[in-house]
């Protein structure tokens, strides 16, 4: 592969900081270069810095004119479920109406209708659908995604499931613990048959495990036995946790280790608190809280605490079908009370932690090069204009990807 | 021109009910034609019926394939400020971290920095910004957009505003009465002399007034007497009304007929139920909630009370830096608890309603011929999917004006 020149971008703007996760003040320092240059050599960053102090570059370089666009690092979404079939349309619709949980169900709402078409759909077509997604995200400016199997809950259609976004270039977590299929008489019962007949298959395709510990659903001694049977297994442990109810997510999550817990919508100071003075990166889906109309996860909070964060879509057709990050990070701003500095941060660099990739989420030297191009000449434009055009071109592993008219 | 039949959609979906403005359970009306199509003549529908049904078309055809796709009316956004220089994306970042409006002004925020850059900018560009906010829009499935004067505040300004509206084919709103500039005393003194000087050409060239009532900036004594010469020039009467505080903007509204009041974040239960006996349209804008994190409209409240309302992007550089009226219907639909059907009617035939225009806002026989064909077999995925690429193809009297591939 040869060498690929950005030249002449009004911006470049990369967070700055120590070793990921960043907490505290690190989040909030953004480097910005104006006038700026990116080098590109064999689908790595070589070199970033101010167009007049660019050298005579000797052999053949591939040139990308960066005129009134700034530079930011390709997005990473570190949680989203993006291989299901079918949609919630009518589910959305219901709820506007004010629709109760047990309403939606009743209709044929909710997480397992999505488990029978799922089911019904074939390998193939989840290909092909976890396939698509990924385009939207692509043209949305996200260059790593993650992806949750969850919605086959038997053996064939998880692995179906992880095999999908493997196959679509994502990062595979095995969400083996979404909700308890109508062939099991309990949870229990389930999270025994998944730990013997599913886990030992999908530690073979997913990087980590999540589970979605909720009354109701998982409570925290189900949810510790198939994460350490997970753990166990080699694979890294995520948690859906306090999204409706604080019923001890995030003690379990530290008592584990666990790499990330996410959603957080109901987590009070305590929970905060306990948090920042842990690893554990909170994974905030402003998108979801949307939704379903609850409060936002209390991103200043943390923040100001000193806790890790990271911001994702959690793309899925019940709750929050939307594939953009930069939608995301307008909601951190507005609703969240994040700086466009923290909300860039945890998009990215915060992110890719979260799925153990230390190569990318940074414009420097060294670092994979996965660069979106804004057309706007100021970055902030990714968060400051919803649902805007701004996406002009994406860049992954230094090869262009997604380029708009 | 000859004529265009689009065929084979999954579903036509279109407000129904009688008279517009819809208010009460016509909101709620949508026809949906399943299998259907859309013949269009000399930029006018002709006919609308299920496939099925379609007899042979004697002379010669163009047509359009709408498998899988679902076709709405063209939308129509009632409440824009497009024409303006520079941005606002420090603005947001500083509001993000909680800065005060008194610190945002101190930062070189808030409409006056607009006015600035607006008066510099010159009429020609002017006209290219519009243009350029105008195809976001119909991008975004927007056929017929309103747009306000407000940011120039002299009057060569405010007339160069209204005609880069008008240039674009936009609906011209002289907000005459949007802030005081610095070069006058106060508040009366610039009423007195806007009414003087612009009106008599901005009447020749605006359908409506508007007038920005708020604590601080005009109050009800002075909206009144800029509206009533307006009137008196043969101008429609709108209000920006009860966004930060209820201070009469409602009454006064009632009081001289106005055409709508917009904004209403502020608005109490005396105040919905003046508007529900009344026949003034209630302008929704939760774009602008969001990005000043204030309370939404009571929106649900309007509507079971019998209220006619619109929806509306208020696209502009400081508190809706938006274009898209499907992100409007999702923020309807999650935060506003209104149904599909009524944010659909909200930004169609009752927004056209706003503007006048009674020939457009429903896919039947013998209005004008704008639709946008969604990408998707259910046409709720407008409000369902989030910032999703849904508009495939739009079409104004009966051209397609917007495709992507």
């Amino acid at each position: 592969m040869s060498r690929l020149l950005v030249r002449d971008l009004a911006q470049v703007a990369t967070p700055a900081g120590a070793t990921a996760p960043l907490r505290g003040a690190a989040l909030r320092e953004v480097d910005v270069v104006e006038d700026a240059y990116v080098l590109v050599h064999d689908g790595t960053i070589e070199a970033v810095g101010r167009m007049g102090d660019l050298g005579s570059l000797g052999e053949e370089v591939e040139e990308l004119d960066g005129r009134g666009l700034s530079a930011i690092p390709g997005l990473v979404d570190c949680h989203t479920h993006p291989a299901f079939a079918g949609d919630r349309a009518n589910e959305f619709a219901l709820r506007a109406r004010g629709a109760t949980y047990e309403e939606l169900l009743a209709a044929g709402g909710g997480i397992l209708s999505t488990t029978r078409a799922t089911r019904a759909a074939g390998d193939a077509a989840l290909v092909e659908i976890v396939a698509r997604h990924r385009d939207a995200m692509l043209a949305h400016g996200t260059t790593t995604f993650e992806g949750k199997s969850g919605y086959g809950l038997d053996r064939d259609t998880e692995l179906a499931q992880l095999e999908a976004v493997r196959e679509a270039g994502g990062v595979p977590t095995w969400l083996g613990a979404h909700a308890v299929p109508p062939e099991h008489p309990d949870a229990d019962a389930y999270v025994d048959w998944a730990v013997e007949h599913v886990l030992p298959d999908a530690a073979r395709i997913a990087v980590a495990a999540d589970v979605f510990v909720e009354r109701g659903t998982f409570d925290v001694e189900q949810a510790r036995r198939y994460l350490l049977a997970c753990r166990e297994a080699g694979l890294v442990l995520r948690i859906h946790g306090d999204q409706l109810s604080e019923i001890g997510a995030v003690p379990l999550a530290i008592e584990l280790g666990a790499r990330s817990i996410d959603h957080l919508e109901a987590t009070g100071p305590e929970g905060v608190a306990a948090l920042a003075s842990s690893d554990i990166v909170g994974v905030l889906l402003p998108v979801a809280a949307l939704y379903l109309g609850r409060p936002m996860p209390p991103g200043r909070a943390l923040v100001d605490a000193g806790a890790a964060i990271a911001l994702a879509t959690d793309f899925n057709p019940g709750s929050a079908f939307c594939e953009s990050l930069p939608v995301v990070c307008t909601l951190a701003c507005t609703q969240l009370r994040l700086t466009p500095e923290e909300a860039l941060a945890a998009c990215t660099v915060n992110a890719a932690h979260v799925l153990g990739l230390a190569d990318r989420g940074r414009i420097a030297a060294g670092h994979r090069a996965d660069l979106v191009l804004l057309d706007a000449p100021d970055w902030r434009h990714l968060a400051y204009h919803l649902a805007g055009d701004v996406v002009r071109t994406v860049i992954r592993e230094g090869r262009v990807v997604h380029s708009r008219a």
